[in-house]
């Protein structure tokens, strides 16, 4: 518990993006070195933030896993008692510090290690990174049940759902229901989204950022891997993960009982209620986020998925049902795909064909056993998925 | 827990009501006998009911509350091995019985004598009479705590909060949020609802029951009953009681934590879901209730209560804030003035004038410290109300 007399050793992985940096805000907001010990930070380039950080902590490692940022990080941090590593050997012993909470909010693949090896160790793991659970489900989870320690879900619809669920009554859970915006391209029909540009989802300020969450919310490909994540977080079948839409994003998910019963969790749009939560669960920490305000919000929306427009969401059920390195397959064709969208050379919807071809090329494939057997997946997937591409571009 | 190996022993006060009806509609669909051993059934007149549900759960007890009923139950039951009691005795001999579990479903102030014994006694009280808490709230309380019980509410929306509420998060409680339909006259203006006669509220098939509970939900004089209840329930202070109308009626009720995460529970409006809860807290029953479509649901409203056409709320406020006998003062003369109302003697937003005058006139009254003392407000705020109601006679 954060209120225990001595503070709580924490580390968090990927400190500088924006995860990272709401967590430290949460901390501070909890009562900051009063309560929390900063064992480990961890970022990539960005150098000065990642200093400013551990300085502001008295973090006592900080690792850029960029290793020609080695000599500048030292230099920012000189005379300041924090030490310095880099690269993978670096973000290792980060995530092998002693901290009793690690949030792993590293993006991408890069993710995988240092939060398997935190898992292993025994701490409680505030969970944001995809990959984990998506590409190596049942090795992570594994991870965690071997090494004793917790695992907390901080992406707000996982949250939400934790936040509903409870020990005592697990044993009743008939569904869990996660709720999607349903993106920019809701109202469009089929024919309408297979014209999709790259240019009507580039209205993002924030560009390289905006556009894969903006594509990946038109496409429902970010609620594809959702309903990866939520199978390997609380144990359910692909028929007990609902999808449905809600525009407002007011409710954040929910959760079906045996007795009829559907407990959900809403707020506003601020990471922070995830993150401390996971930060202090089972209790809850007193924070400045906004509150609901439901005279003011008026009125809810529901409405059902069509999966014709969103085949994402039908790729994801088929990944659960096929299970073995199917979701990492998925995502990693996808991720592919993305890319070649991007680049204007396939179309928008052309994205989960490609994900499905690959998907079914590569049912032989067997569970992983290993972390580099999910790296292998992943990097046969992509090129399988490039390959495709490539024969999509000259058929057409 | 209802899954031990010994069987629950259980008691319903006020089992031939719809509240009674359906607790042993769940306790049927949650293995009957083999899991639960009925001491105690009450009922009032309905002689028929009471007898064949003794017989079918083989009670040890069944109590009429009509003396002139003895008798006739008697007879029922002969032969049955069911013991037979009637009057105000008989329902303390049933709330003494040593159940684990029992049901208070007796409706109005005769409810409080027997539910009051039964939490003296250390039994684990699911809640559905209004008076308890309403006019005896400090007292019915310390009952529960010196007992050593539990107290579980019953009612769609105070079941909803217990359900949202966690054990370990109650430091961090911040609001509970009342849901309310609005009733039948919600778009009313303030000069409509003056002239709402008694035919327009006619309508409702059951016509004594329907009219009193839509009367009340027309007036949400129901809702204010609720607040004062939440008081009790969740021992929280005025300014944190919020209602919101919400036509719906499928959130049930809220909470919001002071992370500004809000937990709701949802449902179809069928008790059985929150008798089961409070029959097998902290599990969950499988329970045969329809399931929530929230694609079919489409959409859910929310709006700010108007307490210029919705006084009782604001009356709610003030018998919070005044404490002591104030509580039962409302409720009592609005039963009065709800009489006169039904006999077309006043109009309908004179309901919550009476009240007000005679909450007004007894602010001197020292908060009560036995069940006698209830009564004797009970018995006086009646007295006020109707002199109330004969001078706004004279003056019409």
């Amino acid at each position: 518990m954060y209120d225990d007399a001595a503070p709580r050793r924490l580390t968090v992985l990927g400190s500088t993006g924006s995860i990272g940096v709401n967590t430290l805000d949460v901390v501070a907001h909890l009562g900051g070195r009063e309560r929390f010990e900063i064992m480990a930070l961890t970022g990539n380039g960005n150098i000065e933030l990642l200093a400013e950080q551990a300085r502001a902590t008295g973090a006592r490692l900080a690792v850029t896993a960029d290793e020609s940022q080695y000599v500048a990080l030292k230099d920012a941090l000189a005379g300041s008692g924090t030490e310095v590593a880099a690269g993978r050997s670096g973000l290792a012993e980060a995530a092998s510090m002693e901290a009793d909470w690690v949030m792993g909010a590293i993006v991408g693949t890069a993710g995988l290690a240092p939060t398997l090896t935190a898992a292993a160790r025994g701490a409680t793991i505030a969970l944001a990174n995809k990959e984990c659970l998506v590409s190596a489900g049942e090795l992570f989870v594994k991870a965690v049940r071997d090494g004793g320690g917790k695992l907390i879900p901080v992406d707000s619809e996982h949250s939400a759902i934790f936040q509903c669920l409870e020990t005592d009554q697990r044993h009743a859970l008939e569904r869990v229901i996660l709720t999607a915006s349903g993106g920019p391209f809701r109202t469009f029909s089929r024919e309408q989204m297979a014209n999709v540009t790259l240019q009507s989802a580039r209205t993002h300020p924030n560009w390289s950022m905006g556009l894969k969450i903006s594509v990946g919310s038109a496409s429902m490909f970010n609620k594809a891997l959702e309903m990866i994540e939520a199978k390997h977080l609380f144990n359910v079948t692909p028929e007990q993960i609902e999808v449905v839409v809600h525009p407002q994003s007011v409710v954040h998910s929910m959760v079906g009982y045996a007795d009829g019963a559907v407990i959900a969790q809403l707020g506003v749009p601020d990471m922070r209620t995830a993150i401390g939560y996971a930060l202090t669960y089972p209790a809850r920490p007193q924070l400045p986020v906004d509150r609901l305000d439901f005279a003011k919000i008026a009125r809810l929306d529901f409405e059902a998925p069509d999966e014709e427009r969103f085949p994402a969401l039908r790729l994801a059920r088929t990944a659960l049902k096929r299970g073995g390195v199917q979701a990492a397959v998925m995502n990693a064709a996808e991720e592919t795909a993305f890319d070649a969208f991007v680049e204007e050379r396939i179309g928008f919807l052309d994205m989960a064909d490609i994900a499905e071809r690959v998907m079914d090329e590569m049912t032989g494939f067997a569970p992983a056993t290993s972390i580099e057997d999910v790296y292998a997946a992943d990097a046969e997937a992509r090129r399988r998925a490039a390959e495709a591409i490539s024969r999509m571009e000259k058929a057409a």
